[in-house]
């Protein structure tokens, strides 16, 4: 069985935001696969898909502040500043974190660890929406 | 063909180890493969999977010291410090390499590159047992 | 419908390269698959693949000048030195950056936003060949 569908995240502001429901609230079939794959694949170069810890807002605070650490805006020898100071760190954070993610599916539902949530990273000052294509098969 | 399976790896001191071997021992069912791909999804938050160099084991240790040195606990401006000063260095360690990875199945056998392991990161003093749902599927 | 080829990226210089075209010019099928995905896996641990920028060239030296700072070479607690400078940088940058991609298929074409492309991140003075393990299965 396989379906798609591109869905959409409503404009958050930059930082590191918890959307595992907000992506579930959009698809639907997880229900009826036994065993299966759900892959994510976000249409963008100055975003970002991660997994990590769904409890504690605190550590996405320390997300958005560790990467505007270490991945700088205004450096020196950017060469690539047209579209402003965001912009640049904005395609490395994408690189650094990723933009696809594999999230198993077991009776019908998404096999995660019970700490476990879907960030969707925006690096961009004013990201506005942003699109995801979602991919679920199995049997 | 789609086969899923919980397997447990045994508690690692915090670094970077390889384990092909003991994951590759825990699974059945590659061998009748001829194309496909195995997911790997590690259920936890403070740990991640990689592939890299499987010959020096000097690789895994320059691996502990510079991820160390590039995500250094008690930063002044870490906010989620309750659970100890590994732990949030280790929340962001396992997005920076990620908790999922997919490996091609070619006539029944992993396709990786000859220098290629698999490598559990641990990034907690004491990570304990982690939990990876492998999935293979193909024909 | 599984198909499975690797494909040889011919040897590219230190950094960041565009190579949609040259990894699709190597891939026939694509077009009969309706909905599905491809699987890219490099089987190297010196360099890495990631999804950015496809437009603008200063892009690719700005990601080559940023991770040639954020992993240094020559670092005097480096321990696995006897490859050259060069070669533990890279297995680091190869997974931070990673070696797998996932990307959607929609309608016989690969569905990726308008401003993505895929690199070949050479991390290596003298990387010579790359492999790459492409899967494409759907429906």
């Amino acid at each position: 069985m396989w379906i798609q569908k591109e869905i959409i995240l409503k404009p958050k502001e930059r930082g590191f935001h918890l959307v595992t429901s907000e992506v579930l609230s959009q698809i639907k079939g997880i229900s009826s696969i036994k065993v299966g794959l759900m892959s994510m694949f976000l249409k963008h170069t100055s975003a970002s898909l991660t997994i990590n810890e769904n409890a504690d807002p605190t550590v996405r605070q320390d997300f958005e502040n560790y990467f505007n650490r270490v991945v700088p805006e205004d450096e020196s020898y950017y060469i690539h500043t047209d579209e402003g100071s965001d912009d640049m760190p904005a395609h490395l954070k994408s690189s650094i974190l990723g933009t696809n993610l594999t999230i198993p599916i077991t009776n019908g539902l998404l096999n995660m660890g019970m700490w476990q949530g879907i960030y969707l990273c925006e690096h961009r000052n004013q990201g506005g929406n942003r699109t995801i294509v979602v991919t679920i098969f199995g049997e």
